[in-house]
C-alpha cells in the first residue's frame, strides 16, 4: 500500500460466489515466540484478567445475573454493556483452545451460564431490555444496540464453538438468532428494521458459516438490504443515508461503516452479487486513496466518531478510534480472503502494528480510544472506558491473531504475516501441512519457513508493498530465480522434504513517506517508516527541541538503526542528524507574517525515533509522527 | 497585526478607572459613499426587510403576541428565539436614526408595543417561559439563554434609546434588568447563577452607561465573578472552568467566550481593576497569537462551535462563525477604547472586511453561518437559518458600523477605519468638529479628510499595520515630515482652518503572508492580501485547475491589479502567473509514498483571485485561500 500504486481493487464478479482463499483455523497455529507471541501472552495472563475484573467491578456480568433474577440491582452503564462481556468472551475462548483449563477456563464457564439464565424463554437476550424494560425490545433500533449486542454473543458464541468444540454458548446464540430470524423480515408478517449499529451482519454471517444453517445467511443479508430505505432515520452516521451498494464513499460513524463492510464482505463471500463487490471495491479504493492515516487508521474527526471529507487527516486532532484500526484488519482481511491480493494484506499488517497496538500499553494496563498522530503531551492511555468498546476488542484481536497468518486454497499455503509459529494445517484437499516459521520481523526481515511436511505443494509466501528494493527468495539456502516483486505473493511449488527450509530476505531500509498535498497537515512532512512500522518522536528521546520544530534534511541523509533490547520492550531505535529551529524564531509571537526571503537560522541535533506504537509508555510528553522537511 | 511583530497587549493597570477613548456615537456619523455606505443600504433597503419577514413567518414575532395574550399557538422555535428579535429590532433602531420614519419605523414602533405587552407585571420577559412555562423561570441559566435573551433586550432598547431618545424600550429592558438585580447576586437573600450564554454582561453595562444606574454595573459584575464557582455545571463550553481572571486563554464555545471579554473588557473600562485588565491583555495575546484565522475569525472547532487547541486551524473544516467574528469586532473594539492601541483596530478592521462580511451575500440575502478558508464547491449560502443568530447580528453590526469609524479624547479625534462619510463630532471637552472623509478605500491607500471645523485640535490618523511601505501623510497637499510608522496613530496636531485637508497615503501592494509552522494546514502555503482585504481563488474564475494545484513562484512574481467595477458589485482583482500540477500527478491514487527528490512536471497558468468576502456568489464552485509556493 505504501510505495506502490494502488491498484484497482479487483473482485472477481463475473463468478457466482466468492472467497477464493480459506482461513486457517485460530487453533492450527501456535505463536511460539517474538514480537506477536509476546502480545498474545500479556493478553492471557494480564489483559484478560484485568478486564474482566472490571467487567465484574462496573457491573458489566451482575447485569446478566440481574437480568437472569439472581441479583436485585439496577441496570449498570451504558445500553450496549453487554456487548463488552461477549468481546472479551471472544477473547477468552480463542485464549483457553490454546492453554484449556485454570481460572480463565472457571470464569469462561461460570460467565456463560449466567448468559444463558440471562436468556428469555422466547430466545430474546439483552439485559438493558430485561425486567422492567422487556416490554421496550425493539423500540430504537437505531441507537440502542440490542442488535449490536447480540452479533457480539454471536461472535463470541462461534468463536467458543470452534475454539473448544463446546455448544453451550453457540446454542444460547442460536436461539437469539433464530428469533431475529423470526421477527425481522421484508414480509408483512415480520418487522422491518436494522441496526444503528452494524454488527449483527458479519456475526450472522459466522453463525451461518458454523452451523451450516441458510436462515442466518438470508437474514444477515435482510439487515444489509433493508439500510438506506430510511427505516432507522437516513443518517450517514448509521450508514443509512443509502442503500449499502450504492454507497459512493465510507461515511459517518467509522467503526460502524468498517463493521458493515466486514459483514457485507462476508456476504459478499458466500453469494458473489456483482453488485455487492462492485460496493466493497468502490469503498475500499476510495477509503485507502483518500480516507486512512498512515497508520492505517481511520475516523478522523472526533464529531460523530466519523469520517471525514477527503483527506481530511488531521494529525493532533485525530480522533482513529481504536475499534476502527481493529475494523480496519477485520475487513482488509475479509477483502483478503476473496482473491488473495496482497495489497489488502499490506493494509492488514500496516493497521495491526500502527493503528492497533498502540491502542494498547506495553504493560497491558492502558488503553487508548482515541489514537492522535501528534500529541502535546497531555494525552495518555486509561485502563478502562465507561464506554470500553476498545480494551476487549485489543484482547479479541490479539487472542485470535493466530489465525491472521495463512490462509488456504487447494495445494496452496497462503503466508500473509510474519511471527515465528508452528502451525499443522490442512489442506481443503485434505493433505496435512506443519509449518515453522522462524523470524525477529519487524525488527528483521529474514523469515524462515521449516517445512515439516512431505509432499507436493506450494507455498505463496508475501513479499510486502514496503519492500523497495527486492527481496529474495532461498529455498534450503540457495536463492531461488524467481522475481519477487514488493506487493504480491511468491509461489514456490515443488515436492517438499521434511526439513526443507525456505528463506525471505526482506530487505528493511527506513522510508521517508509523504503524503498527498490535499492532505494539509503534512505538506512539505515526511514519516517515518521502517518495514511495517512507522516511527515518531517522542520528547522523553528529544528533550532539548520542541519536536514540531525538528526539520529533516531534503537531501539524503543517514539514519542509524538500532535494536536496544531493553527499551520499550525491546525495539530498534532511529537515530539521525536533523535540524532545530529556535523557539518562535523569526515569529516574534506573530501568527501570520508577510513570506521572509531570508533562510532561517537552524541548529543541528541529533533526533531519535521510536516505534509509533510504543509511544506514550514513558514519561508523558510531546510526540510527534510526521516531521517538516527541508 | 498582520505584519509587525504583536506586542503585548499594554493595559495601563495603574489607575484604578478608564476607558480613555470615548466612541463617537453612532448618530454623529453619516456614510455618503463607497464600500460600507452600500452595504449600508443593502441593509436598510434589503436585509431588514427581509429578516423582518422572517422573524413573522418563522413565529419570532408571534411568540411576543402569545407571551401577551393576543394570539392562541403554541411557542415557535428556538428557546432563544426572542434574541434574534431583539437583535433586528437593535439593527433597525440605528437605521431609524439615520432615516426615520416610513415602513421601519411602524415596525418597530408595533414591535415595542408586542414586546411590551409581553412583559410580566413583576418585569419578567421571555416568551419561552411565559404562561404554560412561568414557572419554569430561571430553572437552568446554563442552557436556556433567558439571561442572555435579556442582555440583546437591553442592547436593542439602549440602541433604540440612543437612536431616537424615546423611552419605550428602555421602560422595558430596566424592569426587567430591575428584575434581575432583584433576583441575582451573592447575597443569601439573592438566588446565585450566571448565564450559560455570555451577553448579559455587556449589555448591563451598555445600560449602565445609558441610564447611570450603577447597580447595572454591579449586577454585570457579579454574572462575571459568578463563573467559575461550579454555579452551571464547570465546563469550558460555557466558560464555567475556571474564573474568568484566572483563565490562560479562551476556550469553548466562541461567540461565548468573546461576549463574555466584551463584557469584561467594558466593565473594566469602568472600574479599572487590575487583575480584570491583566485577564484581558493575556487572552487577547494569545489569541491573536494562536488561535485566530487569517480572516479574524474564531472558533475553528465545528465540535461545540469551539475554540480548538493552540495552532488548530483548519481551512476546510473551520467553524469561524459569522457571530465569532462579529464578536471579535465588538471585542477588539472596547480593547482600543482602553487606550487607543492600533494593534486592536488593525484586528478590527480585518475580522470587519475578512469575517464578517463573508457571511453576508452581496445581494443582501443569504448568509454563512460558518466561514471555511478552502470549499469543494457544496457550500452555500442560505436565506435563514432554525438557529439564526447570524443574520441580525450582521444586520446590527452594519447599522452601527458608522459609529465604529472615530474615537474622541479631550481635544483628538481618532480615526480607526477609513470610509466616506460625514462626521459631526463633539470632543469630551466641547468643541465641535465637523469632518468629511473621501476615499476608495479599501480599494485605494489615499484618504482625505477634510475639515469643516475652526480650531486647535488633533487628529490622530491609523496608520494600518499592513502597510508594509511608509504610510505619508500630506496636509493641503504638502507632505509632512513626521513619521508614519505602520500599526500606529499619528498624531496632526493644529489650529485647523474650515477647508483644511489631511491626506493619507497608504500604498497597497499585495502581500504574501506566511502562518505559523505550527498551523500545520498551511505549511508551504501562502495567502495572498491587499490593504484589509484578504483575497481567495474561486472555480469559476480559474476553471482548468484543480485550486489545491494551483502554487505560486517561490522567487517575487508580478500581480497585476485590476479593479473591475461590474464584477461582485465592483472589486479589485488580482491576476498573477502560477503553475498547476496535472491532477493527480506523480500519486496514481495513492494517498502516501516515498519521497520523490525528482520534480514534479508543472504547466504554467494564469490565477485570478477576487476578495474572500465576496466569494460564493457566483456559481457554485470550489475557493481556496490557502495557496502552495514553491
Amino acid at each position: 500500500m505504501i510505495n506502490k500504486p494502488i491498484k484497482p481493487v479487483v473482485v472477481d464478479t463475473s463468478r457466482s460466489a466468492y472467497a477464493r482463499l480459506k482461513p486457517a483455523p485460530v487453533t492450527a497455529v501456535t505463536l511460539t515466540d517474538g514480537f506477536w507471541a509476546a502480545r498474545y501472552k500479556l493478553n492471557r495472563e494480564t489483559m484478560l484478567l484485568a478486564q474482566y475484573a472490571q467487567l465484574e467491578e462496573t457491573g458489566r456480568i451482575n447485569n446478566f445475573r440481574r437480568a437472569a433474577g439472581k441479583l436485585d440491582a439496577p441496570f449498570a452503564g451504558l445500553v450496549f454493556n453487554d456487548s463488552d462481556v461477549y468481546k472479551w468472551l471472544e477473547a477468552a475462548a480463542w485464549v483457553l483452545a490454546a492453554t484449556p483449563g485454570g481460572a480463565l477456563q472457571q470464569k469462561v464457564d461460570a460467565l456463560i451460564a449466567d448468559i444463558a439464565a440471562a436468556q428469555c424463554h422466547d430466545g430474546y437476550l439483552n439485559t438493558y431490555y430485561a425486567l422492567e424494560r422487556a416490554g421496550e425490545r425493539w423500540s430504537n433500533l437505531r441507537d440502542q444496540h440490542e442488535l449490536y449486542c447480540a452479533g457480539h454473543l454471536f461472535q463470541a458464541a462461534v468463536a467458543h464453538y470452534r475454539a473448544t468444540g463446546a455448544t453451550s454458548l453457540l446454542t444460547v446464540a442460536q436461539r437469539l438468532a433464530d428469533l431475529l430470524c423470526a421477527t425481522f423480515g421484508p414480509g408483512a408478517d415480520h418487522r422491518q428494521g436494522t441496526s444503528g449499529h452494524p454488527e449483527v451482519e458479519m456475526a450472522l454471517m459466522e453463525l451461518y458459516r458454523a452451523t451450516g444453517e441458510a436462515r442466518y445467511l438470508k437474514q444477515a443479508e435482510y439487515f444489509l438490504n433493508a439500510r438506506g430505505q430510511g427505516l432507522i432515520g437516513g443518517r450517514d452516521y448509521h450508514q443509512d443515508h443509502v442503500p449499502f451498494r450504492q454507497m459512493p464513499r465510507l461515511a459517518g460513524h467509522a467503526v460502524r461503516a468498517l463493521y458493515l463492510c466486514s459483514g457485507a464482505t462476508d456476504l459478499y463471500a458466500e453469494t458473489g452479487e456483482p453488485a455487492l463487490g462492485e460496493a466493497l471495491a468502490r469503498l475500499w479504493g476510495h477509503m485507502t486513496a483518500r480516507q486512512m492515516y498512515l497508520t492505517g487508521g481511520l475516523g478522523p474527526r472526533h464529531e460523530g466518531e466519523a469520517f471525514g471529507d477527503d483527506y481530511e487527516l488531521p494529525n493532533a486532532r485525530a480522533y482513529a478510534e481504536t475499534c476502527a484500526g481493529i475494523a480496519n484488519v477485520m475487513w482488509a482481511w475479509r477483502m483478503l480472503q476473496l482473491n488473495g491480493d496482497a495489497l489488502y494484506a499490506d493494509v492488514m499488517e500496516q493497521a495491526l502494528y500502527n493503528a492497533v497496538l498502540p491502542g494498547l500499553s506495553l504493560d497491558g494496563m492502558g488503553y487508548f480510544y482515541v489514537n492522535p498522530l501528534q500529541s502535546d503531551g497531555t494525552y495518555h492511555r486509561a485502563p478502562w472506558f465507561v464506554c470500553a468498546c476498545c480494551p476487549p476488542n485489543v484482547a479479541r484481536t490479539l487472542a485470535s491473531l493466530p489465525g491472521y497468518i495463512y490462509s488456504l486454497t487447494e495445494d496452496t499455503v497462503w503466508v500473509h504475516l510474519y511471527a515465528p509459529n508452528d502451525a499443522m494445517l490442512t489442506l481443503p484437499g485434505g493433505r496435512e501441512v506443519r509449518l515453522v516459521q522462524r523470524t525477529r520481523y519487524p525488527w528483521d526481515g529474514n523469515v524462515t519457513i521449516d517445512v515439516l511436511s512431505v509432499g507436493e505443494f506450494s507455498l505463496r509466501v508475501r513479499i510486502p508493498a514496503w519492500c523497495q528494493a527486492d527481496a529474495a527468495v532461498l529455498l534450503n539456502g540457495e536463492p531461488l530465480s524467481i522475481a519477487a516483486p514488493a506487493g504480491t505473493y511468491v509461489e514456490v511449488r515443488r515436492s517438499w522434504q521434511v526439513g526443507d527450509s525456505l528463506c525471505l530476505r526482506l530487505p528493511m531500509r527506513v522510508r521517508q513517506i509523504e503524503a498527498h498535498p490535499y492532505a494539509l497537515e503534512n505538506s512539505g512532512r515526511v514519516a517515518l517508516m521502517r518495514g511495517p512500522l512507522l516511527y515518531c518522536l517522542e520528547g522523553v528521546d528529544n528533550p532539548d527541541v520542541d519536536l514540531r520544530d525538528v526539520t529533516l534534511p531534503l537531501e539524503e541523509f543517514a539514519i542509524e538503526e538500532t535494536f536496544m533490547p531493553t527499551l520499550l520492550g525491546g525495539v530498534s531505535v532511529l537515530r539521525f542528524g536533523a535540524e532545530g529551529v529556535p523557539p518562535d524564531a523569526g515569529w516574534s509571537g506573530r501568527l501570520y507574517r508577510p513570506v521572509q526571503q531570508r533562510p532561517v537560522v537552524r541548529r543541528p541535533l541529533m533526533a531519535l525515533a521510536v516505534p509509533y506504537y510504543a509511544w506514550a509508555n514513558r514519561a508523558p510528553g510531546p510526540m510527534q509522527v510526521w516531521l517538516r522537511r527541508g
